[in-house]
């Protein structure tokens, strides 16, 4: 049975060149950068090679690059960089759509969730979206004028619904108040373009699973201007910044992954034509389907849908019985689905969050592999329809 | 040229096995492990193999292991770790000769670095070894004794002179006092046996790229009776104790590397015969040798040698030329060399420090490379020994 991959925003299919590219450093080349002889060396260069090719994917400087073990090391980096760069500072604000990454590693300091048992005592802005999932920037800015803002942190494309922030806006807001602004950027980068000179960044979470590289390698940009306070200690690599040995294979492979994903970005016009095409034949072989989340500012590869009176996860069971791989929403998370928190932040009712599917597309994706996804859900959604109501 | 590999403590060439067995999780199977459907399901079950693997190495149960981004994370994560668990208590334990993962993380904490913006204000005990390398245990338990230690941690082998430490009652002393006991294992797992049963642990931390697996990656051990707070903050991986989407090519990697090191261990009195040939013969050739450390309790691929009035860094070039690895001691940090924290730690002068030289020996290793490389440097230091005195 042939696979139909529409789960990219949970992971992606490492290039084959990508691929190729890593071997070497897994192979012959095994010198520790941090070593002085040739072997040592040539791990050294490659990584700096690769610095420059993931720096320009978001037109930054290769000495802004911090390399970590993917996006949520380096979103939780960011976080105890800011709080510790100004501990008299006890407020904390992001938007009530955060990937778990953030929301968690926030709660962790405002001790929302349990975490933590000493009593850090943060107060956590987590600032509204509405029913589109779109950010309350009147409410954003309000929250920073509070004056006691450690950090403010905001996704810039949602990893569930595809939603584009208003980064600019969130970070000139940020800049005015004089507050650390970060962004988690890990959806975004490599889907659109995407640059640091875009808004007033202090700092950057990508990883490099979500464009084609391969799992466990990220990194956190840093702007040259911004302070940065390390978490992880030992032998000074990174500049100083994040210590270890490097993980030169999935450096090399990133970068390679980061130079790819630049001279693809004009394809993303072709997926999202196809991402369209899905919509639109969803929308019109099943009845009642809809949208979540706005369509005005929008991941290209990605959509969120509401199947009324379909199980959500039934519908993924099917699915993958017929090869379509796609998601509940974040795939961040297993064992019981619980409904998505990011859906009902948009005020989504816990029914609705439950009979929603993620669908989130690639370069690899192919005008058949859509029909037949298409086909196979209309089938699905057939089948869970006609057995729900005998279950009553 | 062919190389002569003698640096295995700073990193070892990946085995092809376990290469080969990382290849699929970086092509065909690629699905978040996290994911519900099909391929997401295999490398779930490949993660949970490979836990096994690793778990089995040291006598551990596969809950008991978190993988991490490696050894240095794993230090980082067990003093963040005990830090919070015990909030109240200010004062750390560690040796004097640790590796830099778990000096510069109590010098965060102790503010003797710098690193600190805030003043954390922990008073940091580094307890003296003597001019052998061996831990002032009285001193070490001294110290426990006050009542306020939020960690003891202590290196179980060391990197530069391959001295072990006494674990066993090390532990046993923190375990008397109450206080939670780490140990950083990074040089010692796939040397020596190492049982998790031999000491009251509550963590441990290794590296795969040590013992042959890949860079990039590392577990901590935790014990499944001792508390943990995690650091890295998201979508609960390694249940709820290390988040971010699994490095599942890695960690299989390090799977399959645990694997065959435990195999292999029986190969280490081969390795050890080696090094001692390899000691006989460079002191036996050049004047005036002396090996740092005790020989009484130590590593059996590693070396540390005085090799009095000549250059330590000369010496590593020259042998650069002629095509031997070898490292200065630590090969954590680059650029200036500065003479080993871990010898004068010792009481040996600077003087002596850059004279000194570390060899790291693998069951790769050669009876023809081991004769080629003292070959090598008795040729070197005749080199240096000459062209020195004429530069007064």
């Amino acid at each position: 049975m042939s696979m139909i991959y529409l789960d990219n925003n949970a992971t992606t299919q490492v290039d084959p060149a990508v691929r190729e590219a890593m071997l070497p450093w897994l192979g012959e080349q095994y010198g520790n950068p941090s070593a002085g002889y040739r072997i040592g060396k040539q791990s050294r260069k490659a990584l700096e090679t690769a610095r420059e090719q993931v720096a320009a994917l978001i037109d930054a400087e290769p000495g802004e690059i911090i390399f970590t073990s993917g996006g949520t090391e380096s979103n939780t980096l960011a976080i105890l960089s800011a709080t510790r760069l100004w501990p008299e500072r006890r407020g904390l604000v992001s938007s009530s759509v955060e990937h778990s990454a953030i929301h968690e590693g926030l709660g962790y300091f405002a001790d929302s969730i349990g975490y933590s048992p000493d009593s850090i005592g943060y107060n956590h802005h987590e600032i509204a979206v509405d029913a589109d999932g779109v950010l309350d920037l009147d409410a954003w800015r309000a929250a920073l004028e509070t004056g006691d803002v450690a950090m403010a942190t905001l996704i810039w494309a949602n990893n569930e619904t595809g939603v584009l922030s208003p980064v600019v806006e969130a970070a000139e807001a940020a800049r005015d108040a004089k507050v650390y602004f970060h962004t988690d950027a890990v959806q975004v980068v490599g889907k659109v373009p995407v640059s640091v000179d875009a808004a007033p960044l202090h700092s950057l979470a990508m990883s490099a699973h979500k464009f084609h590289g391969p799992k466990g390698i990220g990194a956190l940009y840093v702007n040259k201007h911004a302070r940065f306070q390390p978490s992880i200690f030992g032998g000074g690599q990174e500049s100083e910044r994040r210590s270890g040995t490097e993980n030169v294979a999935a450096i090399v492979g990133m970068g390679v992954a980061a130079d790819l994903a630049r001279q693809r970005l004009d394809e993303m016009q072709s997926v999202e034509e196809l991402r369209d095409r899905f919509e639109r034949g969803v929308v019109a072989a099943i009845e009642g389907v809809e949208i979540n989340g706005t369509t005005d500012s929008r991941l290209p590869n990605t959509t969120n849908l509401y199947f009324p009176g379909v199980d959500g996860e039934g519908l993924l069971i099917l699915l993958d019985e017929a090869g379509v791989c796609c998601s509940p929403g974040s795939a961040c998370s297993t064992g019981a689905i619980q409904p998505s928190r990011i859906l009902k932040a948009m005020g989504q009712s816990s029914k609705r969050a439950r009979s929603s599917v993620r669908f989130s597309l690639s370069h690899l994706s192919t005008k058949a592999e859509i029909d037949e996804a298409i086909a196979q859900i209309e089938k699905a959604v057939g089948k869970l329809r006609i057995v729900l109501p005998s279950r009553r």
